[in-house]
C-alpha cells in the first residue's frame, strides 16, 4: 500500500520510519533536494502545489496525508477527488486560520484566550484596551514556532506592533497567565474509533518547543479528552491531532490544534506502546488503532540550530537520538532526543543531563 | 556518514531503519530488484561479488558490514583494503564452515556437540558408530534455517544420508539431548568495549526459528557471557554477534555463531533499551555502545511462508509488526511480530494469541 505525504520534513521522515515495518511504502513531495524524508521514501522534488506531481500522486497512492498545515486547502480538496486525503480539507482549513480556529473552538464550548480580529491600528488600540496587557498580536495564518507574533506589553508597544505586522490578516489574543502548558494528542479512525495519549507537558522558549514529557494519571486528563473529543467528532476527523492548551487554575484553555503528528508527541516513539506516527498511519489507512499506554517515563528534548555531538549523546544511558538529516541553521529544529526510564527518578536525572546538552547546543 | 551493507534482506532493512535516526545513510548491494532494504537505502541491484559495485562501495562508504555470512571471504578481504569492514574477514571465515567453527570453539575451551569431518560413506559409518544415534549430517558450508541437514536416526539411514549429501564437504554432529535452546547476543566495539543482552530463549521447528524471548536473571547468563567473551576477544571482534547454544544439565553447549545481527535478537527492537540493530551500527562506527537492559517482557514470533493478515494482528494489544516487504514463498521468513508487556503474565497471554496466528499462517 502506498502513502503520499505532502512535505518531506522530519515528520514525514518519522512517519515513513514507522510505516515501513507495517509494509507501507511512501512517496513524499518536497521542494528540497535533501528533504529529511528522502532516504526513506520515494522523494519527488517539487512544489507542493505542482499540478503534475499532484495528479501523479493521486494516481499512484492509496492514501495521502500531510505533515504541515500551511498547504493550500484547494490542493487537498482537489486531491481528495481521486484519493482519500486525511485529515480532511475541512480540518486543515480550520487549523490554518487562528481566528476561524478559535471561533470554531468557542462554538464547541471550548474555552480559549479572549481574541479579536484586527484590521486597523484603531481597532488594535480599542481591542487592546478591552483585552488588557500583555496581549499578543499574531498573523492569522502561516505562523509556526513563534514566528509571526508580536508581544504587546504596554500601550506604548501598540504602534510598533502595528508597524511590524500590518499587511497581514491579524488576530489579537489576550495573555493567559498559565501555570502549565500541555497538549492532548489523539487519533481517530474512519470508523470513529479513538485513542488518547496521556497529556504531554510542554516547555517552550522563544516560541519554540524545547521539552515535552508524558504525564501519568494527570488530574486534567479526562477534561482534555472530553475537549478533543468534541473537536474530533465535529470534524469527523481521521488521523492524529494535537491540541495545545494552557492550564489555568485547574481549567484548560485551548490554544491551537495541529491536524497531524506533532512535536509534543515525539516522546511516544519510545515512551508509548504505539507511537503517534504509527497511529496516524493506522488511522489514515483504516487499521485498528494501537494502544497508547505509556512505557515508563519519557522526556523529549529538541535540539535547535545544529546537531549535538552524537558520541556525547550516545554515551548517556537510555537516550534515544533522532537526527532529521538537516543542515545547521539558526533557530531550526534539527534533531531531538528522548530520555526514557522505568522510574521517574532515574528518568529525571538523565533528562537533566540531556537538557544541559540541548541548551549548550541551542542556537535559536 | 555512509554505511555499505552486503545484502539487502530483512536484516539490512532493520539496520537501516535503526540507523537513519542516528543520521546514517545506507547503500545496500543485493541481486533482487525488490530487496527488502530497497525502500530505506540506496539499493544497488547486483551480485555481492560484482567487482565494479564493490569498488564503488569501497569508495563511497565510510564503513561496510554484511547481513549474512554466506558471502565469499575474499570479497571482505579485498574491500577491507579500502574501507573498514566489520565484522572482520577472519570472523566471517570462522562462521562459514561448521568444522572450522567447532574446532575454534573447542580450542577456546567452549563445549560443543561431538563432531567429525566426513569424506566418505565408510567414514560416516565409522563416526556414526562412535557418536551414536541420532546424529546429524550437515554440509560444512552454506546451511541456514535447517537447510543442508540430514537427521540420521538409525544405522539404516546412513546410506540415504550419504546419497542425499555426498558431493559437499560434510560434518557429522552428535545429537545433544538439550532441555532448552538459548542464544547470547553481544556487541563489541573497536576499542574493546562490550555489551551483552539477556539470554534469548529460542524455539525452532523444522529447523527454522519460530519464537525467541528475553529472559530475566537467567541462571546461565554469567556463563553465557564468559563464553561469548572468549569468542569476541579471540577474534578482536567488532559488531553484533549471536551464539546459539543448547542447555544440557545446567551447562551450555555451543552450536554455532553468526557474525551479524540475528533473528533471535529481533525482540530487542521493542524489548531492549537499545536494539541489536542500533548496537551493531554503534559498534561498527565506533560510537559508544547502548544499554542492553530489557524493557519489560518480549517474545518474538516469526511468520513463515506468507504475511499474516495485518488488521488481525494490529487488533491485538501491544503487538509490534515487522513486515519485510517480501512476497509469499513456502518456508520463507516474511515477517515477525513482537509482543511486549510490562508484566510476564500479561505478556504470556498476549503472546499465546500471536503464536496461534503464527501457526495458522505458517506455510513451512
Amino acid at each position: 500500500m502506498k502513502i503520499g505525504i505532502l512535505g518531506g520534513g522530519q515528520l514525514a521522515r518519522m512517519l515513513a520510519l514507522a510505516g515501513v515495518p507495517l509494509g507501507l511504502e511512501f512517496v513524499t513531495i518536497d521542494p528540497a533536494q535533501d528533504a529529511c524524508a528522502a532516504p526513506v521514501s520515494e522523494h519527488w522534488q517539487g512544489a507542493y502545489d505542482d499540478p503534475v506531481l499532484l495528479e501523479r500522486l493521486g494516481q499512484v497512492c492509496d492514501y495521502v496525508t500531510y505533515e504541515f498545515e500551511n498547504i493550500p486547502v484547494a490542493i487537498v480538496e482537489q486531491l481528495a477527488r481521486t484519493v482519500p486525503v486525511y485529515p480532511s480539507a475541512q480540518a486543515l482549513a480550520m487549523s490554518q486560520d487562528r481566528l476561524i480556529e478559535k471561533q470554531f473552538l468557542n462554538e464547541l464550548g471550548i474555552a480559549t484566550a479572549p481574541f479579536a480580529a484586527i484590521d486597523s491600528l484603531a481597532q488594535l488600540e480599542a481591542e487592546a484596551g478591552r483585552l488588557n496587557f500583555p496581549a499578543i498580536l499574531k498573523t492569522r495564518r502561516f505562523g509556526y514556532d513563534g514566528k509571526g507574533q508580536f508581544v504587546i506589553k504596554k500601550p506604548d508597544d501598540l504602534h510598533a506592533a502595528w508597524t511590524a505586522m500590518a499587511g497581514h490578516a491579524l488576530i489579537l489574543e489576550g495573555f493567559v497567565p498559565f501555570c502549565r502548558e500541555v497538549s492532548i494528542l489523539a487519533a481517530r479512525s474512519p470508523s470513529g474509533d479513538k485513542v488518547y495519549y496521556p497529556l504531554s507537558e510542554n516547555q517552550h522558549h522563544k516560541g519554540i518547543l524545547r521539552m515535552a514529557k508524558n504525564t501519568r494519571d494527570d488530574l486534567l486528563q479526562a477534561k482534555a479528552e472530553r475537549i478533543i473529543d468534541k473537536v474530533l467528532d465535529a470534524l469527523d476527523y481521521v488521523g492524529m491531532i494535537a491540541l495545545e492548551m494552557f492550564e489555568l487554575e485547574g481549567e484548560l484553555v485551548a490554544n491551537e490544534f495541529a491536524p497531524r503528528v506533532h512535536n509534543s508527541g515525539h516522546w511516544t516513539l519510545e515512551g508509548s506502546v504505539t507511537s503517534q506516527f504509527e497511529n496516524h498511519l493506522r488511522a489514515v489507512v483504516g487499521w485498528p488503532l494501537g494502544a497508547t499506554d505509556s512505557v515508563g517515563f519519557a522526556t523529549m528534548h529538541n535540539f535547535i540550530g545544529r546537531n549535538p555531538d552524537l558520541k556525547t549523546l550516545l554515551a548517556l544511558p537510555q537516550v534515544h537520538v533522532h537526527y532529521y538529516g538537516k543542515s545547521a541553521r539558526k533557530g531550526r529544529k534539527v534533531a531531538h532526543a528522548t530520555v526514557r526510564a522505568d522510574s521517574e527518578a532515574t528518568q529525571s536525572g538523565r533528562s537533566a543531563a540531556v537538557a544541559k546538552l540541548a541548551r549548550q547546543w541551542d542556537d535559536s
